[in-house]
Order: C-alpha cells, then structure tokens, then sequence
C-alpha cells in the first residue's frame, strides 16, 4: 500500500502521528523558503508542508519540482495547522514532509482540474479522464454509485431477485430501432441489443420469480435529440400476483428510501396521483412539474363569441396566471412573445392581460375585450391586483402542449422550480392507443403488453381511442422518473391487442409467439415499472442533464470522442462476418 | 394484491387464520370426496384440501377441475394437518378451501415441473420459461442474487464504487474477436461490445475514482467450446496506489464474505498462494484442484537411462500416485489407457506399477524395470502397498498438460473431488508473454497492461520470455476463479510491451492512443482483477456447469432457441445501416 491514510481522513486527533498519504498536486505556493501543496484523492484535500530549516533542502527541492497533477507519494508527520482553513474537512493540521516519491509527473493539463471550469464540451469529453478528477463530476457518479446501491438493498429486503436477462436478443421492428449484431457463427443472420429486457421480465413472471429486478443498461437507436444517450440505464421491475396498487405502493416506498438514504430528504405522506386527462387538462402534460401551481384555466366560456376571431376559431383558448408578474415591461413582454413564436414552441402569438394596482387591466387585446370582459378573465384565473395573465389558443393538443412550455418557462423566471424541491406525482389511467397520423393506425401508448382497464373493455371494438390503461408513470419536478403497467396476462387479449396494433397473426408470432406460447402455460397476472436510473440520479441530484451522471457519455451523433469510436472495420473482421457496406453517397 | 400470504411462510402458529394464497398447482390427488392440491410459488408449496361436506359442492368441483401448472388464488382457512409432512416447511398445515379462483389454466407441459427432470437439453431450453420454474434452477438464480449483492455490499463497504462503463465502445484487433455494432449516424463505421471494461476501469484509475468495480456483461465472439457463453458477466475490479499484496489481500476477503453470508462456509487462515512455476511443476495446471494432493513425481532420475527408449527419449517422465488403487483390475488400467489416448487428451500411452501387499511390483514395463528399479519408483513417489503409480512421458508441457487431465480424473474416480469442499489457490507470477508458433511473435499472456517484475526489468531485452509479470489468479477447485494484474503507469514501459508484442507505434497508437496519452496526465499505480462471475457462482453452487446458472443461456451454436435468435433483419433495417450480407458459400 502505497499509504497509511487517505487524503480526507486525518484530523486534529492525528497530530503528532508518522502518516503516508499519496494523491496529485492540486496547488502549490512557493514563497521561496517555504512551500504549500495541496494534495488531492478521492476521499478529500490535505495540505502538505515544507519549510527550509524544518525539512531537509532534499525535501525542499523536490517538494518545489512538482507541478500539478502531479501523482506523489508523501511521508511526513501530522502537525497542528497554523492558519486553519474551517472550509476543509483536514484544515486543521497539515503534513511536514520528511520524503517525497514522485510516482509520476503529468504534462499541463488541457483545463484546470478545479470545481468550475469555462472550457467546451468537446475539450471536456476529449480528455473525459481528466475532467472526471473534478469534484462535482466525481460528486455526481457517487450519488450514481449510492443510489444504485441503495435500489438494490431496497429491492432485496422486499424479495425482489436480480435476474440478469440476455443482451444479445432478437431485433422487433415495433418501436424504436434496434441496434444490430451481425452474428459470425450464423451467417446474415443477427442479433439485437435490448431496448428493455420487457420481454424476459414477463417470461420471469411466468417461470415463478414473482418479483424480479435488475439495473440494466438498454439500447435504442434513435437520432438523438439532447440529453438522450444510445445507451442508457434501467431499473427495470416486475412483480406477479399484483394489481396497480400495490405497484404504486412499492416504488413509492423506493423513491422515498432512495431520497432518505442518498439525499436525507424525506417526503411527507403519500404521493399525490392525478390522471392522465386531468394532467393534460391542468398542466398539458403527463409529467407536470408541481413545484408551483399555475395551473391551466380554460377561458373558453369568457373569451370567445365576444368578435375576436383568432380566440372564435380556436378549439381552445387557455390562460396561465403569473402571480406577480403584473409589473413586466414592454420589453420583457415582447421576449415572451418572441419566445413562444420560437420554432421549438410554434405559438402565433400571445396574449396577455395585466391587473394593474388600481384595478384596471392592460391587455394586448384591448380593442375586443373591454374592462368587463378583462374582469371576467381574472375572476376566473382568479388573478389578482399585480398578475399577469397570459393566454394561448389554438388546436386543443398543440395549444396545451405550447402552454406546458410557458409555464414551465414562466416557472423557471419566477424562480418557481428549486432544484432541491422535490414534486413527485403519479399519473394514472394513461389510453391505451394512440393514433399514428403516418402509418395510419393505433400505437400502443406504452407498450403492446399494457392490459386495457376492465371497465373500458366495451370500448375496445367501438372506440379504441378512449380505452384506458392500467397504466402509470412517476413524474417529478417536470420530468418522468419512469412509468409501467399491469401486463395482460391472457392469450387471446393479447392476440386482440396485436390485432389493434395493425399486426398480423404471423407477424405476431414471429416477433412474440415465444411469448404467446408461454401465456399457455399458467401465467400470472403481472406488472411492473422502470426507472430510467440516469434520469433518476440526475434529478435527485438537481440537474436537468443525465450527461454529467453517466462515467463516459456519447455526444448527439453517438460518438464517445475520447476513444473515437464508432470507428471503420479492418477488412478481414467485415469478411468473417460476411458483411460489406453500401457507400451511403451512392 | 391476490394474495394474503406467499406459499411458503404459513406455520402452526397460524393456524385458524383465514388467508388467501396464490400460486401453480403442483399436484392433485383426488379421491372422490376429498381432493389434496399442491399449490406452489417461488417461496414454498402448500397443501390445500377440499372435502365433500366440509367445503361446498361448487369449490369442490373447481378443485377437481384445477390441472398441473394451472395459475389459481385459493381463500380458505389454515388448519391443522392430521398427516404432518416433516419435509415441507408448511408441512403441520392445510388450508381448507372456501373459494377457488381461476386466474390462468395451462397446456399440459412438455415436461413436468419436478426437481429432476429426464428430458434432452434442446426441449428444456426452447421452454425455457418452464425450466425455469423447477426448483433446482431457481435456487442457482437465488444463489447468484445473493452473492451479486454481497459483492456490492462488501465492496461498498471497502470504499469500492460502482461505476458503469460504456457498452458501445470500438473494436481492438488484439485479443479474443469482438462483436461490432454497426452505426447508422456513422455509415461504414461499428462500435464493438466490450470484451472487458479493462481501459476504462485504467482511466478511472487515472481520473482518481481509486477503487472501481462494476458487475458487468463482457462477450466475445469465440467458437464456442462446452460451458462457454457468447455473453458472460464479470466482477471487475481495480485499486489506485496498491501492490500485489494489497488486492490479494482485498479480494480473498471478498471470497471469504461471500462463502460465508452466501453459503455459510468459513475459510481456516490465509488461503495458500504458489508460483505459476510451482503449480505448472507439480500440477502440470495454472488452476490445480488441491482439493486432493497427487502431486507429480519427476521419475527422470529413476527412470532414464535403463534402456527403455519410450523413456530414455522423452524430456519429461512424470508419475503421480493413486493412493489405494494397487488393487486395480486389467480392465480397469485398459481403461486408464484409453482414456489417455483420447484425442481431447494426446498421450501415446501410459505406464503403470502396481506396490502390491506384499511389497513387490507389478508394472507394465517389467521387461526394462526390475522390482529394485520399481522400488526406487515406489520411494521417490512415496508409494505404499496398495498404491498404484501412474506414469506419462514425453515433451514437457505436453506431458504435464495430459497429467494434469488424468490426475483430475484420478480424483473424480477417486471422490476426492466433492463439490462441497472449497480449496482457493492464488497463483502468482506468471509469465509475462507467451511465444506464439502461429503469428511468430509474443502475446500478452494476461493482456498488453500488464507490469513485468522489477526484478525480472533486465530481461526483457535479453530473454523476454522469461520476464515474470506482476499477475495473478485465483484457483478454486480445478477452476480459474478470476485474475488480474499490477498495470503498466508509465508510458514509456506501456510503449516498450507494445513494442515486445509487435505493434508499431501507428498500431499502438490507434488502438490505445487515448490510454497512453491519459498516461501523460499523472497515472497513478494501479492494479485489479476479474472474477468470472458465471464461475464463481457455479462453484459456490458446487456445479461444473455455468449454464444453470444463467436465466436463458446460449447453446454452442450462440443461439437462443426459445427466442428463436439470431434472426435475418428485415431489409429496410440493412439499407438504414448501409449493409449487404455476403452468402458465405459464394
């Protein structure tokens, strides 16, 4: 062992003892005839000492030859710290060193290995290695390494079994893309890498492991938008002989031990649960941040057949109240209006309405509706003196969808989504099918597994789209935490199921009929939930990005610049795999 | 929740209760007027009774309809049992039947869910989802659960975090064959799954994580041989500012946490350690089973020289002595004979000599070795009456290789090799390369990173295939457990191997560029190792096999049979990739 002690671990209570600590040179202040030098492990700080006089010249020299990120191995002796530094854990003592072993030296790094750092993101990921030594970085794959811990100990003492499931499996065209892995031992023929291992858990259902889990990395080849990884990290849950509510209840016990045990956060009382129909309606979305209230307020009734034709055409015209936000100038009122007519958000416009002190309102619409009607519009945002009302319309899905993003965005000024509240909320009764537009038929909303609820099964061959689901997804602070279902568990529900999803009997039983088949074979009613764990750990964390809470991310081309990778073939490594490529320009 | 209890935690204390269980019926044995059921679940099996008079005609009758592996809820009462079953857990009790849900009927199963189970491997495994349901496979899941999370935990407890490292990384030529992962976003260019997470866990090392591990999915794309899996997973583990001693020490106290909480078995002491050398010596084996001792025996002073040109040509005359086995009958060393000359083992033949009871011999090579010659056999492999000396010759590795083989198979004719005793072995210094005839140069005989001795630094020029490397492995029962190495920190000596193993520095630096440039940054010293998990369950579990302990295998032909995997792609899958398949017959 290369030392006694790390470099977080001595105290006052050590002084006076012979220590070797080993660690990289953070800082060094050379005041000619003496020398600090913080050193830096894993585990903290500590300052290092020489002074002429008090070490040999030996010491003294070689203490003064190292630059940072130096790696150095220090003997030396405790000592009480003149100038104590009470913002580090070892800032009371220091070590007086008696002998220096360079382990080995380091060039100038690219950027400086300190807490913040102004350098791109393409240097950062380039020398990836480097940018890991630094604590916040270090901090967040510790939490990552707590939580997963903590997940397992959790699932363990509720008699959840780690089951690991397959990563070379079959491609399904149904959802995402797969990636591919061309097999050498049957040639042209492959295999696919996860998108979840969905399938495996419901045959672990079937074989009697009643409740399994695993963390899980999955796979999806998807043009990547920002902060989605190709790879990305599951906990992934099943359990049999269980209804919904029992789901809820035991990821919830998760979430809150997680939050207790990794963050010293403890949540009061059950987690509030709103449907999927009042979400949308409330919020227009199904992962609502509630940190702050806001809430969707229909103006329907007060706002149209008054002559203007913009509010008179849309299907819905929907209002936000900004408490407080009476006050905003011209100028920040134009900035709202650029920004929801920005191209990510589509608005063609926004309207607003403020509640001047004095009880009159100011609206950009001033010309259709008069004092009253402006009255009208606060009594039923109830708004106050101060407010400020802002209004969207349009198609009912789009204008909610725009209207999440105001909110949202308002929230974010208003300084309303403090990333150390924590706002969970269970959305239920998700539909079961969703209409594709392009492909012209239904997609499972969540999955082709998701058993519809038993009081909607009339609509199944009348108005599939208002079938709902035994569907769920945990929400918190604006983001999904994870989501799941109660499985069908029947053969020929399932066979229906396909049969909605546009699938032909053949198809069917080409991509699932190992799953089919085992339905024949007593299975259990089942169901289960995943986390998406990088989401997870990066929201307990505060963060909106997972990229910080994964060791070796790939950028939004899928690339991991620090190895180059992907990367071509040799020759003979395509040739046994029986595989050319098509130049894509041809 | 369908269920107020699981099938295995109802006692005598609970009798009285009124309950509701759920689960698979195992058995029925019906009598007309009264009916036992089997109901079985991961945790257990319990009898349920119905009984003319006693429960109503209607339950009765659902009872009798109930088959094998149909999935039912059962409500009913606990009662005494009047024939109490010892060998059931929940055997002093009943439940006495009050309702009966059918929740899934079943085919009948192509083989019955029984511990042992007469049916071919190729059936078991297409149904693996029933396979699994036995309870000699879920035990082995349990097992391996169970010490997953006794890895985590004590590795946790020794300042080891886990960090998850990437799957779609880049192909290295060097080393066993990778599986590639054609990328769409990068045409013409692959990732590769990793073989092992071996750089990654160095850059940790030199990003100051300190001590790594991650239990982690690893494949190669090798022609499969018997209990070889495409996918296998590993304990991979790696410490900064340590020397050999420090992780031997750190991993022989994880084996012994996990024996002990997983499998109650305490180890006596320090476990032994030997020299590569040594063991190659006296085991002709880098992993020897020293469960039981016939150790070789050089016959070379005793057995050269007398005219025997078999002998008298052969590097190496190796003996072992099969304590007991004097009594061996004519048909039994015919036997011995052939099964050396198998060609799995080589040998041209085998010699024997019989220590009879009355202290003379009886050997196979009478005409070239008298009784005294025999006696000095008998003496130098301190054979007694009634021992029977077993004698291999020929080229010095060849010869120990076949001895290592029929000594093994000594031991398993002889049960000394019983799977519930444990005997770990580390091996040390092994050599650092290994010439190969094929390509006409060194390879890496753990893998390019790993240190040459200190003392050994001289050779490398002059003899280089004597160099002893800083690596080592735990044996365990015959089987190699898990290895690993001090690293190379220091770029030059990292260029210097590469250069030994025949890459150029273009090679060198494509391949590896990224690692030998963090090594610029301040590396640390850094050491680690693997464990086979796979392996080290199945030990633990007192198994040969891997397999079983694995949730839905491969067969040797890399297949999944129950997924029916690989599989051809649909063609617009291959044109989104820019691939063409070649047939390989063309």
């Amino acid at each position: 062992m290369y030392r006694t002690h790390n470099c977080g671990e001595l105290r006052a209570q050590n002084i006076g003892e012979k220590v070797t600590v080993a660690g990289w040179v953070q800082t060094t202040r050379n005041k000619g005839n003496i020398i600090w030098i913080d050193l830096r492990d894993r585990y903290g700080l500590i300052q290092i000492v020489g002074e002429t006089g008090v070490v040999t010249d030996q010491v003294l020299e070689e203490l003064k030859g190292l630059g940072r990120e130096y790696v150095v191995q220090i003997e030396g002796e405790v000592i009480e710290r003149y100038d104590k530094n009470p913002k580090m854990i070892t800032g009371d003592i220091e070590i007086k060193a008696t002998a220096v072993n360079l382990l080995n030296a380091s060039l100038v790094p690219p950027f400086e290995i300190e807490d913040d750092v102004n350098v791109g993101e393409e240097l950062k990921m380039k020398y990836r290695y480097l940018d890991l030594r630094r604590k916040p970085v270090q901090d967040k794959l510790k939490l990552r390494h707590r939580v997963s811990l903590e997940t397992r100990k959790y699932l363990d003492s509720v008699d959840f079994m780690e089951v690991e499931t397959p990563y070379l499996i079959k491609s399904t065209p149904e959802g995402a893309r797969d990636f591919v892995v061309p097999s050498r031992m049957n040639p042209g023929q492959f295999y696919a890498l996860p998108q979840s291992p969905q399938t495996f858990k419901q045959l672990l259902m079937v074989s009697g492991y009643d409740r399994y889990y695993q963390i899980v990395k999955c796979f999806r080849d998807e043009d990547l938008r920002a902060d989605r990884q190709p790879e990305f990290t599951q906990i992934d849950c099943e359990m049999a002989f269980v209804d919904q509510e029992d789901i809820l209840n035991t990821f919830e016990g998760l979430i809150k031990h997680l939050f207790k045990t990794c963050r010293n956060h403890e949540f009061e009382g059950d987690f509030p649960r709103m449907t999927y129909a009042e979400a949308m309606e409330k919020y227009g979305s199904d992962k609502p941040d509630i940190r702050f209230e806001m809430e969707f307020v229909n103006l329907n009734a007060v706002a149209k057949g008054k002559g203007f034709g913009v509010f008179d055409n849309a299907e819905l015209v929907v209002a936000i109240n900004a408490k407080g936000c009476g006050e905003y100038s011209r100028k920040q009122l134009d900035a709202l209006v650029d920004w929801v007519k920005r191209p990510q958000i589509g608005a063609t416009g926004l309207i607003y309405s403020k509640c001047n002190e004095d009880g009159s309102f100011k609206s950009s619409v001033d010309k259709f509706f008069d004092q009253e009607a402006l009255a009208q519009w606060a009594s039923v945002c109830k708004a106050e003196a101060g407010d400020l009302i802002l209004v969207l319309c349009g198609d009912t899905d789009k204008v909610r969808s725009q209207m999440n993003e105001l909110r949202l965005h308002m929230g974010t000024e208003m300084g309303l989504r403090d990333p150390n509240v924590f706002a969970p909320l269970w959305i239920l009764d998700f539909p079961l099918l969703e209409w594709d537009e392009e492909s012209g038929r239904f997609h499972a909303m969540h999955h082709p597994f998701t058993s519809p609820k038993k009081e909607d099964f009339d609509l199944i061959d009348t108005e599939p789209d208002k079938v709902r689901a035994n569907a769920y997804d945990l929400a918190m602070n604006g983001v999904e935490l994870g989501g799941g279902s109660i499985r069908i568990h029947n053969k020929q529900l399932q066979a229906r199921m396909f049969e909605l999803l546009g699938f032909s009997d053949e198809e069917a039983k080409a991509q699932f009929g190992f799953l089919m088949n085992a339905f024949e074979y007593g299975a259990p009613p089942h169901g289960g939930l995943a986390f998406g764990f990088d989401r997870l750990v990066a929201t307990m964390g505060g963060s909106d990005s997972i990229r910080d809470y994964i060791a070796f991310p790939k950028n939004n081309s899928g690339r991991d610049v620090m190895i180059d990778s992907p990367a071509p073939l040799a020759k003979d490594q395509m040739d046994e795999l029986f595989l050319t490529t098509i130049n894509p320009k041809e």
